[in-house]
């Protein structure tokens, strides 16, 4: 990991770094054979020989907006959580373990506090996966970004055997969505979200938040979903497809993993939707279909399979939810 | 491969990227099982199995500032061989061969034209390198990034056996350097070179350029260093320890490789500078240290090795200039 910059603020910088490193460093699992000051990070990955026939699943996000709210309220310690656990989900859609992350963060100028804080949440991230964090790049632009603006972009690597990719072909009509719930906005709509309440106090506790306040809950970080998806897996069901619901809400997203000629019917008032949205549909008078179209609406990860298998498939996931069925058709509708 | 956005011009967005798509899956090998469309990019490496000990090697950068040469004279079509071939070099250095390459590309607005072009340069490059363009994200962030101002963010991975690792650790003084000419600045110094040239006439054939003119040589493509390094490290020669000269320059990246109580002496006049180089000096009253800590000078890429191979890894390489030694104290030294 070699983080380099444009030539301004190199001592402090460094002195932040320095910090972060150590808790880079805790993330290290036995593979990594050379990470911090490495050209490229070295993963050892002789253990895929164990695999039959092994798969890489490879995922690039960024972190969006939400940088933007971390950086109005200063609060950063969640940032790491947004975008690793975004890219965790992202390729456990395909059934995938993970096995690294990468980061890249850039803004006009990094500020050592700030640098420093994001770092150290993605380290805590990555350990929290039990992944390591094995390169990173960091770059001042002001050129390039406003002042203040930073963006946070993330590639995470894992593995699937070939024969247990979870990639939507045996979905049937018929079959069961169960939902697992959202922990909030994740990482998606947060232009929407930011104009919305352009003009309230974020730091007042609101009981439609049952007391949180505004900046705790858009900033409560994207959950992952690694623990119940891998102990549905390991029960050995017969997953059909799986949907990670970001950017273009359910619509925008279960339809990827589904065979032409099928569509889903989504039955509204089965799960809990947290009071973030309704509050976000009524500050910034957004229609309700629009709502559907660009937020998860507490609908986090989808999991689709044979209604045989559905009660025990809840039971392996924990707290799941059974929200609509995979029917006849196209596109997503919610009634 | 999932192009999502912040919900603006999704349309126009939407042909630029169709047509890119096409070029896109023109990089995928037969290891690609699942690439646009796909939550996370499917790599089959069952290959990996013909390892004894495979360690994979992966680094994420960004192309820095060459992005606003790029928008200011409207040509993108070198700009993905930039980060490619960078990524490329970057897990070169440790003897790694490229697998695939993800990338991230946002701005205040992605205007169609330019997504399109970006893409088709990406595309371009992976194919040259015979890898594919496995996954990639977009991102349009006005209250992030500047009108204009546009982020170019590289992902690649790529594998190494364990023990033909070059890590640097047996080399020894009086070990030769070898050097593998640059194409230009590469992808590093655009904050410096954008300054001296400020007032200058961008697209104004020059004598010194040998009648290419400053957008010319300032958006000549970061060269891949592939093909030379592979027939090096094909020939079973012992290199000792390689080196990719990015930010920093000689003096910020070889001793990244060498071990403690290692230095070097670098001859000046042993390489060819290109003259862009001495121009930057004389238009940015820029000192001669200052040149050698922020840029390439010529010295795109180091391999150092015993003395006794020298002229066996010239012949391998091709081009290659032998520029100094590697000598006992620390530090880099050009005399």
């Amino acid at each position: 990991m070699k983080y380099e910059d444009a030539g301004v603020n190199i001592n402090r910088k460094a002195n932040a770094l320095k910090a972060a490193s150590e808790h880079i460093r805790a993330t290290y699992t036995p593979e990594v054979l050379w990470g911090l000051g490495a050209f490229g990070g070295l993963f050892d990955v002789k253990k895929l020989k164990d695999y039959a026939h092994p798969v890489l699943v490879a995922s690039t996000d960024g972190v969006g907006t939400k940088t933007l709210l971390a950086a109005k309220t200063g609060r950063w310690e969640g940032i790491g959580f947004d975008i690793v656990n975004h890219s965790i989900n992202d390729i456990l859609v395909q059934g995938a373990r993970p096995l690294f992350f990468l980061d890249y963060v850039a803004s006009s100028r990094l500020e050592p506090e700030v640098l420093g804080a994001v770092l150290d949440s993605l380290a805590a991230a990555c350990q929290a996966a039990g992944i390591p964090l094995l390169g990173g790049e960091t770059a001042e632009m002001p050129g390039v970004y406003h002042k203040g603006g930073l963006d946070l972009v993330g590639t995470i690597v894992g593995v699937v055997e070939r024969d247990r990719i979870v990639d939507g072909r045996r979905t049937q009509s018929g079959d069961v969505i169960l939902a697992l719930p959202s922990s909030g906005l994740h990482t998606n709509g947060y232009s929407l979200a930011r104009k919305a309440f352009e003009t309230w106090n974020l730091s007042e506790p609101l009981d439609e938040l049952g007391g949180k306040t505004l900046a705790d809950a858009l900033l409560e970080p994207h959950r992952s979903y690694l623990e119940p998806v891998t102990r549905l897996l390991e029960a050995g069901l017969p997953v059909h497809a799986m949907a990670h619901i970001t950017g273009g809400g359910v619509e925008g997203n279960l339809p990827r993993v589904l065979p032409e000629g099928l569509g889903a019917v989504i039955e509204k008032g089965t799960w809990p939707v947290p009071p973030i949205f309704p509050l976000i549909q009524r500050a910034g008078h957004v229609s309700e279909a629009e709502m559907y179209r660009v937020f998860n609406m507490g609908l986090g990860f989808l999991v689709v399979l044979p209604e045989a298998h559905a009660e025990e498939a809840r039971q392996a996931l924990g707290e799941a939810y059974p929200v609509g069925r995979i029917v006849e058709g196209e596109g997503v509708a919610f009634r």
